[in-house]
């Protein structure tokens, strides 16, 4: 099924940070440009309810005003956006066919910026009570749980600030995380510390998450002393890593054990024209800024490989 | 002379976007964080009338106030700033010391973000009409020229390059080389032969950039027959090499053969705890949002170096 009779000089598969501002360079250079994004323009910063470390914006930026922010740049620069699900990505010659749920489109060069999705704990109650209590993003959700007791797991970055801001809303949060330390940024983790609502289960994983309807509870288990016991919480957030949406590249480009996408600093993968670029790549520095940054590398070297 | 008796987590060289998104890194994880700077804070991007291109300002804005605002948002984190000139780096075991105009800096880490100068022409009215008609950078600035006459001088792989990305947009494009031939690869060549809208003035050099407000002309001289001719333009890309300080640094980083500094996509160099980001390290995208990737990049890769 043809998407339509077409063949643009780049395509760009996801519109967050990285495949917005690869966008914002490939229509600068006047290249043909069509951006294919699954969901939600601004990808997952645009779940973000306050940015703070992305330079340009001293106080700080919401994360969906951002996206918006970049979307709009691309667009006045001329780059065209569709909504689709990408689901091949086919080699033939020197042209690139991309397949879509909305059909095939054809290219000279591609940019890989789909970022990855959140890892799941993959314990019984979790997908039975996903959006009944059990939530990936504190951002989106953080409103249904005011004033009631909740968990997060995990222990980086991304953790600790879903905590921090679970903490301005609900009764308590327990932070529960598999080691005695946790792995975030230090002012992150002296924030947590500070927050008289935030609360550490240490050494401990999620063994089961319980409930009726909703959440009620979890059951953790101490990793040194092997005890049991349970966790009263209506909500929880897990908060412990990201797994790329890259199966479909598996055959066609290398990729690492979690499955990113293997590039050199110029965003170049080992198949002439095609480019990752943002959170979908190995080494990623997983922030909206070094996604950007990726962008347009990506974008500058596959203007250099058309010409 | 020591510069103080303190030992810094992370020295940061050079104060343009790399440098500053680097210390809005650094600063926000807690490493104590020294960013030293020869002279314009913003680097060359404080030179941009109006930058269009940094994802996140759909309006465009000017250089001078990104600069402004990158570094705002770094000090309200803590980035400790100083005007100096840096003219050594040596290891001492786990220990770097800068060495500047100021005295001797000792830290853990250092980031080199000291960018890297266009190479001037050095011909009346080159500086009065910088970011008036001058210009050193077709990506940043061709919009500005569009259906315009404009004309390129030099004749490497970035000149042409330079001249191609132009003539997408801008009425026609001279290129202007002091010699009878191209050097730059032949595939480029050809696409410039190609290409209707360039044009050559062999054999010629700059002797003087015109006009009133903004350029309006070029005064050649050709070296070979020694006449003089006007060119009309009004937009003049130089493009005769660039020139990173990196002296001082021969003897102790692998750098290319124009002196930039080798890393690998984690902005790491061959020496543990010294990364490079922006326009000083090889095969830079050589934009502000690349430059402020790298320089998170280069920030979150030292953080896990010392951690």
């Amino acid at each position: 099924m043809p998407g339509d009779n077409l063949t643009r000089d780049i395509i760009i598969v996801g519109g967050g940070p990285a495949g917005l501002t690869a966008g914002i360079y490939t229509s600068r250079a006047r290249l043909s440009s069509l951006l294919i994004e699954r969901g939600l323009i601004g990808g997952q910063i645009a779940n973000a309810e306050w940015v703070e470390n992305f330079p340009g914006f001293p106080e700080g930026i919401s994360g969906i005003d951002l996206g918006q922010r970049l979307h709009d740049q691309a667009t006045r620069f001329g780059l065209e956006t569709i909504l689709a699900e990408v689901t091949g990505l086919e080699l033939q010659g020197d042209q690139r066919v991309v397949k879509t749920s909305e059909g095939d489109f054809t290219t000279k060069a591609v940019i890989l910026a789909g970022g990855s999705n959140h890892q799941k704990l993959n314990v019984p109650g979790e997908e039975e009570f996903t959006g009944r209590g059990v939530s990936y993003c504190a951002t989106c959700d953080s409103a249904f749980f005011q004033d009631q007791p909740v968990a997060v797991v995990g222990g980086g970055d991304a953790a600790i600030t879903e905590a921090l801001h679970l903490a301005k809303s609900s009764a308590k949060v327990t932070i529960v995380h598999r080691r005695d330390q946790l792995r975030a940024t230090k002012i992150l983790q002296e924030k947590a510390f500070a927050q008289p609502k935030i609360d550490f289960a240490w050494d401990s994983i999620v063994e089961k998450i319980e409930g009726e309807d909703f959440v009620q509870g979890l059951r953790l288990h101490n990793v040194k002393t092997g005890q049991t016991s349970n966790l009263e919480v209506t909500g929880v957030f897990v908060s412990i890593g990201f797994l790329p949406d890259t199966d479909y590249l598996k055959d066609l480009l290398p990729l690492d054990e979690i499955g990113q996408i293997i590039t050199n600093e110029k965003m170049e993968t080992e198949v002439a024209g095609v480019f990752a670029a943002g959170d979908i790549r190995h080494n990623s520095g997983r922030q909206a800024i070094t996604a950007a940054g990726d962008g347009a590398t990506a974008a500058i070297f596959a203007e250099e490989y058309l010409t």
